[in-house]
């Protein structure tokens, strides 16, 4: 689907649209999510009358291996959540998730239970696409799910990529979900996760974990000595619901330090600063260098570069430095 | 580090480096990549210098989850390219590798051997840094190992993010390597990297595999049958050295397969013009969008946003609408 570019066309309102949103119809929900995902135009529409019903939900990421019962964990925490009445809504970016397809026989049955929970709402998105997109795609969702009225927003991903590292810019609280004997250097060496990570869980702990506990610690210990945060270590048997309480814990505990020490203000703060910039970033793609890079002089160039009578580096600053010069003037 | 962007400053030439690099000597090659990471500058300079000796060295990707014995096959084809009398230059971008750090004994080992190897070159590259960052690095050091002389490049990724799949988009020929019994159907379903896997690798062919294979043929019966070229399934035991021929072989066929239905010469086209547009969207960005963002207007509209009294997409158009009018009157 392309965006209406045109200002001739009748502009859309969107206003019946946006008051069974507003009535929290799960459909209007869903149907929004996806005008916003492939229409800029109606997104743009869309969010600037819904910005007013923003109220602060709370997000909280969880990242780890495929394996390590992270789908279990949210579904049980879901559960809780909702039975204390709070409304949450989960975004799945994780291709190997259950939310996001091909589940198994024993998830299908767990999600049909959060699916017909009407305090909870599900979407998954596909790590596709263009640089940038999956944050894009996933910042938008959580702004509407904000809307909406969700308490919780809780993200799932495998936290391998860099995009998901920058889907984490947007949590509050971001969880590492473990496991004993999953090869737990690799699990803990995982380059920059341990860093994000505002709380570890062991889950599985039926199957051990007093090593990987040990590890953690010793990992934290080097990691955590400037930091005003210390991650607690939760152990965790999602499948059997244990520890969820201690985990809902560790979150609202979390959340008080970073609501005590204003680093909550600055987060969302830093969010929004970056989600600027990635919005103009993608304007200044569509409006620019997807009409460049049609051009003839663009094609030359590329034969040159394969050829190898020219590097790219020089190539790029053929293009780019008459361009320059008029912007940089009017700045 | 900061590029010299300052045109009165004295341009160094490099060219005593460039000779070095030119006669194959390892440490000015490791020199020079860290130059063009950490200095675009020096990197335009130089690799403008360079382009001239890329020959075409060819690519190979492999992706697969940690614990699938990615590495050692990897290390097992090097030795047996190496001993070929090929050069081979590896790029690991898996945090988990033993490439990239925290090596197990058995792992270090296993790299001493290839180290020590006049033939082959080793560098990781983090996953951090700015979106896209990722796979310019790893594009920039492909052109390095290809001037340098190396006649294949091995690229190593854990291939679940969007930066990941850019980064297929520069190899020829992809494999991906799955193991028998870690969540057989998780791993086949992984969104995208059955659409992009040239090559099927399933490791630890000893601890089984008939039920995985039947899995990927059924997969591959559906995905393949617009396609001109069917992926192989390949059974290994890395550790053992057994199914390297055949994957060596594997990758043969479909190179001359690319070749011969000039596909190669495609292929070569898509990544020179994804690389120039890239290029293009990392100037744009430094030069126009960071002196945006510092501006008051900018921080402005951070706090209008942040309180719920402006949208962030009207917030975009708003900075660039005036900008853009420029711009758009010039191309």
């Amino acid at each position: 689907m392309k965006s209406r570019q045109s200002t001739d066309a009748p502009i859309k309102n969107y206003d019946n649209l946006i008051q069974h949103f507003l009535d929290r119809d799960k459909k209007a929900l869903a149907r929004i999510i996806t005008l916003a995902e492939n229409d800029p135009e109606a997104a743009r529409i869309i969010l600037s009358k819904l910005c007013r019903h923003i109220h602060g939900a709370y997000i909280v990421g969880f990242t780890g291996t495929p394996g390590s019962g992270k789908s279990t964990l949210i579904s049980k925490l879901v559960t809780f959540l909702s039975e204390k009445g709070f409304k949450i809504g989960i975004i799945s970016v994780d291709p190997s998730s259950p939310y996001s397809q091909g589940a198994f026989l024993g998830d299908r049955v767990r999600m049909r239970e959060i699916i017909l929970d009407p305090n909870v709402f599900i979407r998954s998105v596909a790590s596709r696409g263009r640089l940038g997109g999956l944050a894009k795609a996933v910042f938008d969702i959580a702004i509407l799910y904000d809307a909406y009225g969700m308490d919780y927003i809780l993200v799932e991903t495998v936290g391998a990529g860099q995009s998901e590292v920058d889907i984490f810019r947007l949590a509050y609280t971001v969880i590492l979900v473990t496991v004993p004997g999953l090869g737990d250097s690799v699990q803990v060496q995982k380059a920059g996760l341990l860093e994000i990570a505002d709380i570890m869980v062991i889950n599985k702990s039926d199957l051990g974990g007093d090593f990987l506990k040990i590890n953690l610690n010793m990992m934290l210990d080097s990691y955590t000595r400037q930091r005003s945060w210390r991650p607690p270590i939760i152990r965790t048997i999602a499948t059997d619901g244990k520890g969820i309480t201690e985990l809902f814990q560790a979150i609202q505990e979390h959340r008080e330090h970073l609501e005590l020490s204003n680093n909550l203000m600055m987060k969302k703060r830093a969010n929004i600063r970056y989600r600027l910039q990635s919005l103009i970033e993608s304007y200044l793609f569509e409006r620019i260098l997807e009409k460049l890079s049609i051009t003839k002089k663009f094609d030359n160039l590329i034969e040159k570069i394969l050829s190898g009578s020219q590097d790219i580096y020089s190539a790029a600053h053929e293009i780019l430095q008459p361009l320059l010069k008029k912007v940089e003037k009017s700045l």
